[in-house]
């Protein structure tokens, strides 16, 4: 529980006291170092504690030391709270990743990870291929334990900005079992928890709602072990409520989650694909369309999760956070800001703790 | 194969030349004989071969005879086009499918497939109860020899409306086996073959693309298994492709179709309601919203399904046509046009030959 009787101690709460240092595959992503690099300066300017804070640069250093002059970093670079680390190669964003984990083993995806391995940095970020960062991320940090397997977690679009829905999994596992399904749960949990800073997080399973079936047989005992946890389990959700508020996490297989956001990222593409030709239909809705323009504008950057911030490998021993591969600068800064929230209010630590109590109450 | 060296044969075998007849569950939707009947009586007013179809409407004379005197149908009652089926009991839209199933064996619905069963109708359509509907057709009929579990199917929005996607199963099975997603593909195939006339449908299976994984283990084995099938099996499709028409067929457990649909559904509002929101900022975007209305009403009808037509419950010997419950007189034609070219073109005697080929080559 976040809130606290006495306002001043909640403030002193609030306010980090130690240095949380990042790790950031600054060659990652479609744009790579000119993106990561700008993003990373900007976190450490515009946050109200720079000195408490470390960001530590993975590439190519010739690649990153201009960039690094040309964003005007060299007394971020000075004061040591930016720094280099050398990296020798790159994962590229199509390559295989058993290629990518046999081949790269000082791409700056890797090293990276293996500096919050080492416990150098407390969070890592890329914006790099993503198959290539599961894969190495599970290798090298491997899961909390109680935790089977890790989970992609993101935030879902709302129509009102300021509520934050965390959905998981959105394609980590497919196949998952009733107990993954519940340790998905815990962990969304303590995100919103400890991160959103909301008690009690109203937790749901994704599941149909035909009238005469009533969910898949993993769903049926995920939820039965779900009522009995300590979470503040609130019962099934459908698919055509993941955008309503309605709930704080939303919990689901991989193949169903991933199925639900590609889904969604394709209607939204189909309504603005039929926009388009209807706009173009007469003189009148053109000069509609061009009215409409940046209200549609507005309305993408409101609906398009990837515009907010990244997505998160959950159940490591260690934050790694996704950044959309195309983010720009603002997509990346909101990407560090949430790995460092993460790493902050010690997710990690949360987690290992509330799955061991979960899982007593339960057994 | 429905294409012809000799076009004065393909026309032939176009025009029907036997006389089908639909059971309408009359009673059933949201706005019951208002629709269904002004819908049945549309159907054979505009008809090119009138004599060859019959319908039987099923329900409460008394509810039924004065709206066939408002819309005129007297005639096609005389000349025996029309008919109606007294059917004493209404099966609520909310009411639990068992209780439908124990308490109201003469409801309209009921009725409608038992004429099915009987032989004095090829298929029955009702806008009524899914659930009920959907365990009343599977008590009364029973599954196709060689299919396990019935799916529903229905077309998806495309982008060009001259296109056409089968999607199954939406929800009607949850635990599907890899051998059921190969009898969805059959019947998936067999009606866009016969019903679409598109020869050697193209069928996909829905996947995740997640980099790391490829897929559940059913969804691998069900390829395998249509690779050895002599379907024109294309491979893995994903959920933003959905609306895409790269292929004819989608093939998925019934969770993950209701995931998709609903998720489609979601999203569309959420769309729909920021846009609202959007549009009501200032007095210029709400200039741009009065023009754009009639664009966004044009599109909501493009891409929502249920202005097509209706959805089917495939494998069953017989044809049920789910209207959708809030269907105008419109979609209701359009739901019993289907209902009829299904007929027409025996969907029924096509699924049952060649899911016997499809296993014989698998096996």
């Amino acid at each position: 529980m976040t809130t606290d009787q006495n306002p001043q101690a909640t403030f002193m709460a609030d306010a980090a006291s130690e240095v949380t240092t990042i790790a950031v595959d600054a060659m990652g992503g479609d744009h790579g170092p000119s993106i990561t690099v700008a993003a990373s300066i900007e976190f450490l300017r515009t946050h109200r504690q720079p000195w408490l804070h470390r960001i530590i640069l993975v590439g190519k250093s010739e690649a990153l030391t201009p960039v690094i002059a040309d964003h005007h970093g060299a007394d971020l670079v000075q004061a040591g709270l930016l720094r280099l680390h050398e990296a020798s190669q790159v994962v590229d964003m199509d390559e295989p990743p058993a290629h990518a984990m046999k081949k790269k083993k000082d791409s700056s995806m890797r090293v990276a990870i293996n500096l919050v391995k080492e416990g150098q940095a407390q969070a890592c970020i890329s914006a790099g291929n993503t198959g290539a960062l599961m894969a190495t991320a599970r290798f090298v940090l491997k899961t909390i334990d109680g935790i089977d397997r890790p989970a992609i977690v993101s935030t879902m679009p709302c129509q009102n900005p300021s509520n934050t829905v965390h959905m998981l999994d959105l394609g980590a596992n497919v196949d998952s079992t009733p107990e993954m399904l519940v340790q998905f749960a815990v962990m969304g949990s303590v995100l919103t928890e400890y991160v959103d800073k909301k008690e009690s997080p109203r937790v749901a399973l994704l599941n149909v709602g035909a009238e005469e079936i009533k969910g898949s047989e993993k769903t049926k005992q995920a939820s039965t072990l779900l009522a009995q946890s300590k979470l503040n389990y609130v019962g099934y959700i459908e698919a055509n409520e993941l955008y309503s508020s309605k709930v704080d996490v939303i919990v689901c297989d991989g193949f169903e989650g991933n199925v639900a956001l590609k889904a969604s990222e394709g209607t939204a593409g189909l309504i603005m694909n039929v926009l388009r030709e209807e706009f173009g239909r007469s003189w009148l809705s053109k000069l509609a369309g061009l009215l409409t323009k940046p209200i549609l504008k507005r309305m993408a950057r409101r609906i398009d999760p990837r515009h907010h911030n990244g997505a998160t490998l959950l159940g490591l021993n260690g934050i790694v956070v996704k950044s959309h591969g195309g983010a720009d600068q603002v997509g990346f800064l909101h990407a560090l800001q949430e790995a460092n929230r993460q790493a902050e209010r010690d997710v990690i630590g949360h987690i290992s703790e509330e799955i061991r109590k979960v899982f007593n109450d339960i057994n």
